[in-house]
């Protein structure tokens, strides 16, 4: 018997036989501006369930902790049940979006370092901006959760900035959650897609990711099949 | 010959005969979010250079390196020119105002360690939240100015935390300015006063501070006259 016991804005996760096991659906959807644009885009589910579980199985293959358990349809994973830390991670390699209207700063700027931020997941307060020692005020994690979080972010942003160039991509940006299992051990969570990163071709800067329907530019699904392929050809599957 | 450098919103900066020493004129106006709300304010640019100097003079014994020299007239005073960062070094001991209200956190709950932020002065882009890593991508500061800024605001607020308990008044939070001297000796600057703090009486949490003006509660000079007595007192001047 399975039971939904959450629907996103992109997901949902149902229980399982295994009460530490969720079977995660992914769904033809798509919001931006915080949930006040919002449309079904038939072919979304199905091409990030395949984007996530490439990647996901790509960092494990490279020792980074994860929910991920295996893929079980076109459009649905089995995952490990974690307890989430209400944090978004977001890594910047480029100046893009928020960041470049935010601090005024012209949309491809690399950076000498990676941007670091974090985002306090709350629908009521709008996921607001956090710095470290307002997350550790408001009990959100302890410093070592967070040292650990940002040790993992820095090797998967590493091992993916390294994966898409193969590919032809650059990865611009990108936000990561993380929670703990049962037995205490913190782990990389959720999805790895183009919808929680910017992907700019090498060649032509062209958006391969969620810009595309955040910016009204073109078709979505086309877009993140072509990265799916991409993906698939760098990783012989 | 003097000259009119900027003027701000509560001050003026004058240049003087000496190119690395600046007049500073504390004028009788208020504003709030962010320039909206905007008054002028009899005695308040007299009683906030007369605190202000009171706390500079108290740091300076308390070996606190800061560009203030002294003060020349009841509304004027003298300070080191100095290279500002374009930063505003906000210490909170207690949640209040923007705090609360982004992170629904009651006002009035203690933190078990002092929560530090930072805000980039820009007027253009409304002063943006901003945090270490970006700071340093944005090259406002070295990772050493920011260690050493956030070394003299402990000390600062260790320092004042005291010195106003004493005064019988709690320290919520607090802005600070920073720069830089010819030599590059990195120092306190701008001023210390109700405006730019928060003082809750210690007996029944009344506000002796600028949320006054901000909140409408009352006449703002009274109120400051207060501060500074209580002020003299502690420090027998
Ligand atoms: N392994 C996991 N165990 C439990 N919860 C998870 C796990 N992985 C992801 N989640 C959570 O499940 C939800 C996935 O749904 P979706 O991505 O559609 O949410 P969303 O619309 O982005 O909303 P939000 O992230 O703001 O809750 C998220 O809340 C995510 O934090
Ligand atoms: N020693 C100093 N040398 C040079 N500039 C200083 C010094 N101390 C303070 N300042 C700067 O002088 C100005 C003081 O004016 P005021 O406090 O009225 O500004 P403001 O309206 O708060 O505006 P803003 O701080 O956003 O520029 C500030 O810009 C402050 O950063
Ligand atoms: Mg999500
Ligand atoms: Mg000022």
């Amino acid at each position: 018997m399975s039971e939904l016991l959450y629907e996103g804005k992109a997901k949902q996760m149902w229980s399982t036989e295994d009460e530490n096991v969720l079977r995660v659906v992914y769904m033809d959807q798509a919001t931006a501006l915080n949930g006040k644009k919002k449309d079904v885009i038939k072919g979304k589910g199905h091409v990030n369930n395949q984007i996530s579980s490439l990647i996901f199985e790509y960092l494990i293959k490279n020792d980074i902790p994860t929910h991920f358990i295996k893929k079980i349809s076109e459009n649905e994973e089995l995952v490990k049940k974690v307890k989430i830390f209400p944090l978004e991670i977001v890594t910047r390699n480029v100046a893009a979006g928020h960041f470049s209207t935010r601090y005024g700063v012209e949309e491809g700027k690399k950076f000498n370092k990676p941007v670091e931020e974090m985002y306090f997941k709350s629908d009521e307060l709008d996921d607001p901006f956090i710095n470290e020692s307002q997350a550790l005020a408001l009990e959100i994690a302890t410093k070592e959760d967070l040292n650990r979080i940002w040790d993992l972010s820095r090797k998967v942003n590493a091992l993916l900035t390294d994966l898409f160039k193969q590919a032809g991509m650059k990865l611009v940006d990108f936000k990561l959650e993380f929670g703990t299992l049962e037995d205490g051990t913190l782990v990389l969570a959720d999805e790895f897609s183009p919808d929680n990163c910017r992907l700019w071709d090498l060649e032509d800067n062209r958006h391969l990711d969620k810009d595309v329907y955040r910016r009204d530019i073109g078709d979505l699904t086309p877009v993140y099949e072509e990265v799916l392929n991409r993906l698939k050809k760098v990783l012989n599957k």
